[in-house]
């Protein structure tokens, strides 16, 4: 089979196409390995803009990157559609859907998937956004279910189709948040006459006593007047009991009629089978030393959200961001050239560069070493930010472009049901044809 | 229901948002109509530029344009997504998906489906392009295929995945089979440089003497012509016998191995049930006298490739192209004031204003008027028309920008696998996600 190894070269095997995966092949262009990325999908996806994907404003060819183009040129990369079922460290194997892999060096970056907390009925009946399929079907579901609203007789029968409630404020769902209630106040009225915008509600839940916990306090209570301002209803401190696809039940004893819930809630690492349990800790991640190297092993690393190095000073790990993936796939690839060439590797360090959020269509909250700002200028910032993020691929002007339309005309993106979201007796995920995941 | 009227005018429902549907309710705007229009998606898709989609040049959302924001602001217009399941001429209603709904006047202008000509087995294992689900399908189709070719060991395994077979040189055969050409041609050794381009082949099957038959002669052959320069196998005089998922029979005895048979052979009226069948002519179109209206009905009328308007001068009605669909929606808009009015209808005439299809990367064939013109400046012709035609809808700058980029870097789009095509033991239509459709 054409992934054997017929380099003279060491074979390193990364499993993984996200930010964590790509720098470390980047930084290990015209370097002494043979490197081959498997991924189930062709692209890399863009997670940071996920959510104008699922609410329309973005197209999904704008934040997902053909893996082979990323890579195009680069002599000692290969690519290979496969998902790893199995990992067997004592063989330097894995088990692959394109048969076995034999490796030297194996580099774990799978990232993470949705954590529904055990809760079946809630992963049963309620939207992840994790992945591009995901937010497509997330914005059919929204789509589809505006659709349905006009096709109900009276207010109590249109409000489960017209309730939104996203549930987890870190950035994800506050940026998901944010963008459904534009949706409403400035597309609504243009798209769908025949509803009364005061009848969509957008509901913000979270467990914790305020929205942005990783951020500062002033980037909490900022962005929760933001998301005030533009009309979402933000409930703190309000945990989710349960929810059955017609209505959730929440922790404070009320309860919501909506066929829209997207969960937002909780993260967890993807890890694959094979690995020592005792390896996996909090948040499914594999705990690492401080080089990545995962725990008892010595040619198997792990990077980015699924990997936890674990010291006095991150108890939990780092956290599950962009930045920490993308220093982490850089630093490995120095390490494993020194590691290669029989010289000690240096510990990782993070440089947490701050964080950014956004909130609607031209506010932000920003957290950048010390200094915290709000506001029209903190949005301005998160745009560079997210255009520069964009330069190493391609569609930055279209993506720009869309920016710019959206802002002045309030009505950019186009709200297409191409993947058709599934709603038989009941609003499932399940429903979702498993096919083009 | 929400789709009652409770308009003092009379009820207009046009079945169908293609180029047909579109112009008549367009140019019914601010007049004494209540108009409900239903697709069965929630975007117009201009068909003419589905190959693109299909072979990675353009994204989906550049071409396909929510019917709902297209008629923004035009007070006396409604949509409903439904598919409608029959026609009830005598009750004045029509039987739909969301129920029944009740017309003074109904137009059909549901347009055309992939014609197999009754053989099951190609049906069920060829991949048809007159949607942008088909489209995306096809899209990912090809990407798997030549993922699945570096799998494979050895130039005999890999054939059938690197053989390519566009069945029927119409229009969007030609231009198919030239696409995938130039992808062969500018992306293979790029994003897949361990593939061999010339391994890769692309057959172009007619069963008529020529490419372009409904073009000049010139236009024929002078697109055959550059067909082979860009290395597609153009073979004409040679039918399709039947298609089993692995091998193509071709009525000359010699076969072709490929999982890759693309059918644009043939297309047919997307006919409703409920309308006498002895007013369904060749190509199950509905017949039509001269202001469009179905024979032997006095307030339903039929407009686009479903509707054939049979007299001496189109014994075989009006081909079944945008133009014709567009110029008899805008005709029908005119008619329909007039019958309201009680004023005497006017006959469609048909103003041919020529025919373009592209080639490659950079050339076209025009007949325009008595006027041929082939090559280069053809291409910049029909860019030209395609980017006006955009006009009326967004995107015009996203497609331009891909099209520059394309052309200068030989390597635009992104060739994302974003609904995967499924193979099981066979390539087969039926297999793909029906839910998606």
């Amino acid at each position: 089979m054409e992934t054997e190894n017929n380099s003279k070269f060491p074979k390193l095997v990364i499993i993984g196409g996200g930010f964590g995966g790509i720098e470390l092949a980047k930084h290990l262009d015209d370097k002494p390995v043979d490197i081959i990325m498997l991924d189930k999908h062709n692209y890399h996806t863009f997670q940071p803009l996920l959510y104008q994907v699922a609410t329309g404003g973005l197209e999904a060819d704008s934040i997902a990157f053909p893996l082979r183009k990323i890579f195009e040129g680069q002599k000692n990369f290969r690519f290979r559609i496969a998902e790893v079922t199995k990992i067997r460290p004592g063989d330097n194997s894995i088990d692959t859907t394109i048969g076995e892999i034999k490796y030297d060096y194996l580099v774990i970056a799978t990232g993470s998937t949705t954590n529904f907390f055990g809760n079946k009925q809630i992963e049963h009946f309620s939207m992840p956004m994790k992945s591009i399929p995901e937010a497509l079907n997330l914005r059919s579901m929204i789509l589809q279910n505006l659709e349905e609203a006009i096709l109900q007789n009276g207010k109590e029968a249109r409000e489960p189709y017209m309730n939104f409630v996203v549930v987890g404020a870190g950035p994800t769902g506050v940026e998901l948040s944010g963008a459904i209630a534009e949706l409403r106040n400035h597309i609504l009225h243009k798209d769908y006459p025949e509803l009364n915008k005061d009848e969509m509600k957008v509901y913000l839940v979270e467990g914790l006593p305020k929205v942005l916990q990783v951020m500062s306090e002033q980037a909490s209570s900022k962005s929760t007047e933001f998301l005030k301002e533009i009309g979402v209803e933000v409930l703190t401190n309000v945990t989710v009991k349960d929810y059955d696809g017609k209505e959730i039940k929440l922790g404070d004893g009320k309860s919501i009629k909506t066929h829209n819930v997207i969960w937002s809630a909780g993260v967890m690492g993807q890890v694959i089978d094979g690995l020592p349990k005792e390896g996996i800790v909090k948040g499914n991640r594999i705990q690492t030393d401080e080089i990545n190297r995962v725990n008892g092993q010595t040619n198997i690393f792990a990077i980015g959200d699924v990997a936890a190095i674990i010291t006095p000073d991150t108890p939990k790990g780092h956290p599950g961001v962009a930045q920490v993936a993308i220093q982490q796939g850089t630093h490995l690839a120095k390490n494993l050239i020194k590691i290669i060439d029989g010289q000690p590797a240096e510990p990782f360090k993070y440089n947490d560069k701050g964080s950014l959020a956004t909130i609607g269509r031209n506010k932000a909250v920003a957290d950048i070493g010390k200094i915290r700002f709000q506001g029209f200028f903190a949005w301005l910032v998160w745009m560079f930010v997210h255009l520069i993020s964009l330069a190493g691929f391609r569609n930055r002007v279209v993506v720009f472009i869309n920016w710019i339309g959206s802002y002045f005309s309030y009505n950019g993106g186009t709200r297409l049901i191409i993947r058709k979201f599934i709603r038989e007796e009941i609003v499932a995920t399940e429903h979702l044809p498993k096919a083009n995941d």
